[in-house]
């Protein structure tokens, strides 16, 4: 049994505000909740389940409470409810040493559907840090947990200011995607250094985009005005992972 | 003025039932109806504009109706309405000739947000030509429309039944996207062929899988269990147009 004040609490935390109040972020799903155990990246706090999931959860580290159906409904924020919620504590890292590697730098993607996206396809590509403007979509929706599928645990994000952030990085190169760059396959691709993605109307800001080293277009053949930011990001990730 | 009439066969269009029943389909926002009168890909049924579109109307071959913006509210699918709405008439292609280049097979592709994002992208790469299964999204869903912005007049889109569609062409040679495939990094890029992207969970149909001549792998370093379908297409669009 929840109380109406846990019923609350769970509501709540589908706004960014209570989640960064509390700490705290919602996951949901058997297959999602339990990779994010595994994965040892965050804390978990409440475990609520179904009665058909009480046999999976024999043997995890904590101690589950069995809820109806009708109650996982009021506490999901899934259109279809998945036998079990979970509540994790957030792990934001101090900081991301961005030395021997690539750094993923994402300026304002709003869309949290974009951003759950080029989490996964970092994690694909063994990207481990991502920088996010403070404006960024918080990695902590729902949507943006739910569609991540578990990548979560597995990339290490940092909200902070991406320009006073890459100043502090001086002998790092700075690449930027933008359609006035080289054509990227007539580059080779650096084995460190700091990728910007830019908003997904409004490109990169100005400041930043003069922190670039070197511009990278991805080449069409078409008359597209642009590339999704996701893809966009996941082909210059590709490319880099040629290396 | 509307109908009330009027108003309700509009909302109706945001149902593929009737959108197919009617051969129409919506779409919204100046940039967008403008960029697809010019494509002369869809014969424009109906122009709705609030009164500060009307300057900017003059000189189109359609005549503007004007409507409120309580009227437009009504009738339109977006969150914020935007000033204009526009009946077009679907284009569906007969059939697509896929000698020379490359065209994309969508195997039920469901969501419409992917779907939207790989028709902008084939536009990019300058894929003209796209088969979707019959089960795929539909692509005049307001969703895709609207996020597809106008790539959905240069790209050829046909529906129908892809082992059907396959068997026609025993020439070309057939690429599937499979986390079993080769490694695209070792392989020319084709510069003919039809290059299948299956499903978001469960990939290719078996026996759709059986018509590929070769398996294509993104290689990845990470651990993530797969791509985001719409990225993946991007990155194999990407690989095929170094050719």
């Amino acid at each position: 049994m929840l109380t109406k004040s846990e019923v609350k609490y769970i509501q709540s935390l589908q706004q960014k505000k209570f989640r960064d109040e509390q700490g705290i972020f919602v996951a949901e799903g058997p297959k999602l909740v339990k990779e994010l155990l595994d994965s040892g990246h965050f804390r978990c706090q409440e475990l609520f389940v179904t009665e058909e999931m009480t046999e999976w959860t024999q043997g995890l580290s904590i101690r589950p409470r069995l809820i109806s159906s009708a109650e996982l409904e009021r506490i999901s924020g899934l259109q279809t409810p998945n036998a079990m919620l979970a509540l994790f504590e957030k792990n934001n890292p101090a900081e991301v040493d961005p030395a021997g590697k690539i750094t993923l730098l994402l300026d304002d993607i709003q869309d949290p559907g974009n951003l759950g996206t080029i989490i996964r396809t970092a994690d694909w590509f063994g990207v481990r840090n991502i920088v996010a403007s403070t404006s960024t979509a918080d990695c902590y929706n729902s949507k943006v947990v739910q569609s991540t599928m578990a990548s979560l645990g597995r990339v290490n994000i940092l909200y902070t200011e991406p320009e006073v952030w890459v100043r502090q990085y001086p002998d790092l190169p700075v690449f930027a995607a933008s359609p006035q760059g080289s054509d990227i396959r007539t580059i080779q691709p650096p084995a460190e250094g700091i990728l910007i993605i830019g908003n997904e109307s409004k490109g990169i800001r100005h400041a930043l985009m003069g922190q670039a080293d070197q511009l990278l277009k991805i080449p069409g053949k078409g008359t597209a005005e642009s590339l999704n930011a996701a893809v966009a990001a996941g082909i210059l990730m590709f490319w880099l992972n040629g290396n």
